[in-house]
């Protein structure tokens, strides 16, 4: 009987566990949602199995080829082989195997300026009689067939107006300011054509600067000093036989200094847009402006009237530059004689394309990490902007594929933007930013640019907000540094490129993104989106050249960029997987890898200097610093607060709305540095933090200029903008800090 | 046998039974996050049984005793008063019974304009000799102890500058600009004092408009016609005997045309904030300007000299109202003489608070729903403000009990404002989105203002986005209309202001917030934030009165309120459950109750009368209409498009990031509309749908102002500024369809 009841009990036992066993794993929980399949999803983080997959499969002779597809012709912005590249792009992007999940073309009519095919720019020295001494190259030499390409266009200054301009010749160096003043003491300008060099300033300011003066026309240069690191007489040391620039080498580019479409500012530039009246336009050269080689340049240079000009006006021909004239030395076979400038050139509103591609998040495809470069070159554009393309190519394909094959697709939605007419002045990403602002306002996580991803092979360059460090490091000691095995890229660039911080210790340098060099700038200063620009850069100590020296000219080709530039594509390849990490970490992450620590250190850096620079000024004229110094101090509070948040919480398992919250902190942080009304003589520039700096001082821009105004004349209204200033910088830094603290 | 195997079959089902009920749900299922807790939380809607029950909370009688308590004694902003009502705000939000989750003041330092205690304002006739023969009322006679109250502040205009001007007087009606040109073409203004009627323009535009033709000062005053319905002669047909304005009541105001504190324009008003100079402040009176009672105006009025005034310049007073002269009748008692203002006035930088409290968001913290009203008044303020205070003093205390008792906690957090200083020009709610611009921003869902709650009880007034027209129906559906049983809010106001919508048929008429008239403004024209603003209203078959008779005078007082606007305070309590329906329904919403196709009908609408007005004129111009048509087009096929997700989706059992999604593009959409640049000379306003418009036209407020201006001068620039309106406008709603179209 025992055994029996024994027997029925076990069973029982047994019955009741089998039950509940199945209760509990057999039988989906129905009512609420407690089964829902999207609860793993939500909580998922970046798969490093994954990424370390992808990183691997970017590879170096894939972008090679893709460099060698996208830089067969010319393609200046709006020409037929622009429109080569756009297929190109779409081709790729809508490739079945191993395109996007959608890629189409976005166009905008836009205000371009072009040479006359028919009429070429000349640069002449004509004597008294009107015969050509001297006539200047108006194309580029040929070393390879890329040269003689009929599409290359003859160096040129994109917006100088056309215009004749006939006159004694005078040397004005960097064509700044403090140039034409100092050489205006020493010669009448008017009526004078001025030779520049490039660097030092604007390329429009050379003529800018150079017009109050009565300078009526300017010639512009790479001088070799500034480029090939001396001067080189010998052919054989230029390219083709090196990176450096060949003497009839000229740089071409946009003469403007706003960004974006011209005519139609703050405006998407579609076809019945409101457009300015032309002669509204600021920014651009009130008088002709014409680049030409050095070859050319050192004929007319070393033939100038009047003493030596100062140390620092001296280039390096094996001459004299002489400050004085105007025109040419008595005793030169040009004496007597004028400079001729004719330009041609024309405006004309075309038709610029951007091919978009993306790819729709899983989770939060209303989360948008958007990746770009500019697709239109000056003539071939190996480097500038292919070798960029040729990486944002690869990393497309290598995701494509995994989107069509159904093995990843990012939490966030991925946008990439192939940006037409950059060179003319960022017109393709600065019209995207317009016609979407406030889509992109509020949904975009961060801005990647990769424009020239490799400029030499030496080390990474990066620039952004503070915030975006934390994962730039974590990707770059990821990737292994071209050429080596047992380096890491962030190896590499703490050897060449570092400071200490307080909190970090020694790290390498990140750059500030405060100017509009590249397509980042409308994301940075007219959305306040979190952004970074990468690029492989040369050794300072091994070159003072200002940029690649083919860089704008008919030398920027496979050839060079193969050669010269990065035998192999293994610093591409580094570039590209160092973007690529940072790319699927943002896209991917459940908490967004952003550090609002890092960027209260930056503003703790901006405001020490500030200080240092300008505060016993501010206090001679009563104006406060404490609402700086607050500022600062509670946007470092409401940080470290966050960051606490952050490491008490859970976020994998908490309600998908927590991490979302947090995200959208660190997300819309930079949202908050934006004031309109700002800069009101600083056309897209609403980014209170990394806003250009006349000044140049390493603090906030407005206040920095606003103080050397205010020093310089002591007027009592500059020191009310001085004030004004001080009240822009430090409740944008109260309302970031605001962002950051708990949201209610 | 059988019998013992069937009873241990039974037993064994049962166990097993009991088994997998334990497993199911007696244990919660681990690993993962299925078992999350979060997971039926952020599915949950609005709980209709919880809102019944706080509506049926919402009592008439506490209403009536927190007026009661918040008119004790006058509380003009920044006094003492005013103080004494921080503290009861302060009180209510703390009380740990039916207090919110937190509460607190915030202050700003913001410039009021104020009458001398010491040297009242005066309004005299002198003759020659200088002898007084009238001296205008300095105060409002007494009826009850509320007009005695030491604390009344005089009838003034504030921000009227002290002064002293003696002149002839002339009658100016409206004090419009047609009115001053009228009358400066029968009369030489030059250095006349006008007196002109309140009405028909805004206040300070009635010595703006003066001062070109060389008057020197302005009287203003209500006439009887415009408040009253008619001149009544019998004392005993005004307050107290009636809601009628007596005869010396006088309205006052600021007069001013921008909102927020004057000299902190975009900033919040702290102590080291940057301020104006005073003499850079625009918009306010150049001249001195008074009000007085209507009984001293008609003193003056009725002894004028000149011809009879064109009848729409008649009030309706017993005389002629004679435009002539300047000056009385040489028959009058007062010929020869002239009016002597005496303007005291001084302005100074003043703490004004706002009061804060918040209710923390169960699921989405980060989410607000902000409900505000002004706290300051001119004297007692009955009505304007403290009716609406009352109101959300009684809404706070229900919802406040239900979360102090732990019963319920909404969805998103709630903010409640009471704002200081409104009655100086919006200060306190300007200043507050001033200092919290990008995260009120970014995070609020929509603003209810109540300010007047009850201007009289016969009908629902709502002013609004129209993405808000459904949730105020929902509310005003589910509230029975003051006095009523069987009738709603509803059915009442469909009775008296209706319309026929194309997609709805008819229903009542929601009204658009274009102007300035209370707190709403700055969340709408300067946030771009979705508001809205009730009220109960008047009967307009019944009176003409331009607004309540008290309104800005002494007696506006709780026994004017209690006896003659809502005895009973059934209309008040109306009101505050409607709005507290809308509350909880903007808060607790699962979906958010926004209807963007009804904004798509707004904009048609405006589209239509815009294309009637302007089409032909702008086409002889070369201006096409197209982008416009287009623009809205896209919006409205946008709107359809996420119509229809929505009815496709099952929000509450997708995941929360789904319903996340579509509540920001819902949430964003005003957003959109926001351009900083496209009204340079209209401060705060940058919504361009809802901004202010001088021509007044249904449509499109730059683009009508624009085309105004530019069919009276047609000058090219005029033209090309209705160009640019053009784009600002259509690019705008392009902008904002984006906002709804899929997200990628």
């Amino acid at each position: 009987m025992i055994k029996k009841v024994l027997a029925g009990l076990l069973c029982g036992v047994a019955l009741l566990t089998a039950g509940i066993l199945i209760g509990h794993y057999g039988i989906e929980k129905s009512g609420g949602s407690t089964s829902a399949s999207w609860v793993n999803d939500v909580g998922r983080d970046v798969d490093e199995k994954m990424l370390e997959e992808f990183l691997s499969q970017v590879d170096n002779i894939h972008i090679q080829e893709n460099l060698r597809a996208l830089t067969k012709v010319p393609h200046m912005a709006t020409t037929a082989g622009d429109e080569q590249t756009v297929q190109l792009m779409l081709k790729r992007w809508q490739d079945p195997d191993s395109g996007l999940d959608q890629a189409w073309r976005e166009e905008y009519m836009v205000y371009l300026s072009f040479p006359d095919p028919d009429k070429p720019n000349q640069v002449t020295v004509v004597n008294a009689s009107n015969s050509a001494l001297h006539t200047a190259r108006e194309k580029e030499k040929a070393y390879t067939a890329d040269q003689n390409h009929p599409d290359v266009v003859q160096p040129y200054a994109a917006y100088s107006p056309a215009g004749h301009a006939r006159g004694k010749l005078v040397y004005a160096n960097y064509g700044r300011v403090g140039d034409y003043k100092l050489l205006s003491q020493n010669v009448d300008l008017k009526g004078t054509i001025a030779i520049t060099r490039y660097g030092g300033a604007g390329r429009a300011d050379k003529a800018i600067n150079a017009a109050p003066h009565g300078v009526i026309g300017v010639l512009v240069y790479t001088d070799p000093g500034d480029i090939n690191d001396g001067f080189m007489s010998d052919i054989n040391e230029t390219y083709p036989h090196s990176w450096y620039m060949p003497p009839s080498g000229a740089e071409r580019g946009s003469f403007n200094t706003h960004y974006g479409d011209m005519l139609t500012p703050y405006f998407a530039a579609k076809e019945d847009t409101y457009r300015l009246p032309v002669e509204n336009i600021t920014g651009i050269p009130p008088i002709p402006i014409q680049p030409i080689g050095f070859e050319d340049a050192y004929a007319l240079i070393c033939e100038l009237d009047g003493g030596p000009a100062p140390q620092d006006w001296q280039g390096s021909f094996n001459c004299t530059y002489n400050l004085g004239g105007p025109g040419f030395r008595p005793t030169s076979a040009f004496a007597n004689s004028d400079v001729k400038l004719d330009v041609y050139n024309y405006e004309e509103v075309k038709n610029s394309s951007n091919v978009m591609g993306v790819i729709r998040g899983s989770v939060e495809p209303d989360r948008y990490v958007i990746y770009g470069n500019h697709r239109d070159s000056w003539v071939h554009g190996a480097i500038d902007p292919s070798s960029g393309t040729s990486v944002m190519l690869e990393l497309s394909r290598v995701l494509g594929q995994k989107v069509k094959r159904g093995t990843w697709r990012p939490r966030r939605s991925i946008i990439f933007g192939s940006w037409g007419a950059e060179e003319f002045g960022l017109i393709g990403s600065a019209e995207y930013t317009e016609q979407y602002f406030t889509k992109l306002s509020e949904r975009t996580v961060a801005y990647i640019n990769v424009d020239i991803a490799v400029l030499a092979n030496a080390f990474l360059r990066a620039s952004g907000m503070p915030s975006l460090q934390k994962v730039i490091f974590t990707a770059a000691k990821q990737v292994k540094a071209p050429g080596q095995d047992s380096m890491s890229v962030y190896d590499k660039w703490i050897q060449y490129a570092n400071r200490t911080s307080p909190v970090h210790g020694p790290i390498p340098r990140v750059g500030y993104l405060t100017g509009a060099g590249s397509d980042y700038a409308p994301f940075v200063h007219h959305l306040g989106i979190t952004s970074l620009d990468l690029s492989y850069t040369y050794d300072r100590t091994k070159t003072k050249a200002r940029i690649y020296p083919a860089y704008h000219t008919a030398y920027d080709t496979f050839d060079y960029a193969s050669r010269f530039i990065d035998p192999g594509f293994y610093a591409h390849q580094a570039v590209g997987r160092t973007a690529g990490s940072i790319l699927v970490r943002l896209a991917d992450s459940l908490l967004l890898p952003f550090s609002c620590s890092d960027y209260a250190e930056s503003l703790e850096d901006y405001l020490h200097v500030g200080l240092d620079l300008y505060e016993e000024k501010l206090h001679a004229q009563h104006i406060s610093t404490d609402p700086l110094k607050i500022a600062v101090a509670n946007f470092r509070k409401a940080a470290t607060h966050l960051d606490q948040v952050i490491r008490r919480s859970d976020l994998a398992n908490e309600t998908p709305l927590k991490v979302r919250r947090i995200n959208d902190q660190l997300m819309l942080l930079d949202r908050a540095f934006l004031n309109p009304l700002a800069f009101p003589n600083k056309y897209g520039y609403r980014h209170v933090i990394w806003a250009s700096s006349d000044s140049g001082a390493a603090t906030f821009p407005g206040l920095s200029d606003a103080c050397s105004r205010a020093m310089s004349s002591d007027k009592p209204s500059d020191w009310a903008d001085v004030h004004y200033h001080v009240s822009v910088v430090s409740q944008a830094i109260e309302g970031a800090a605001y962002m950051l603290l708990d949201v209610i």
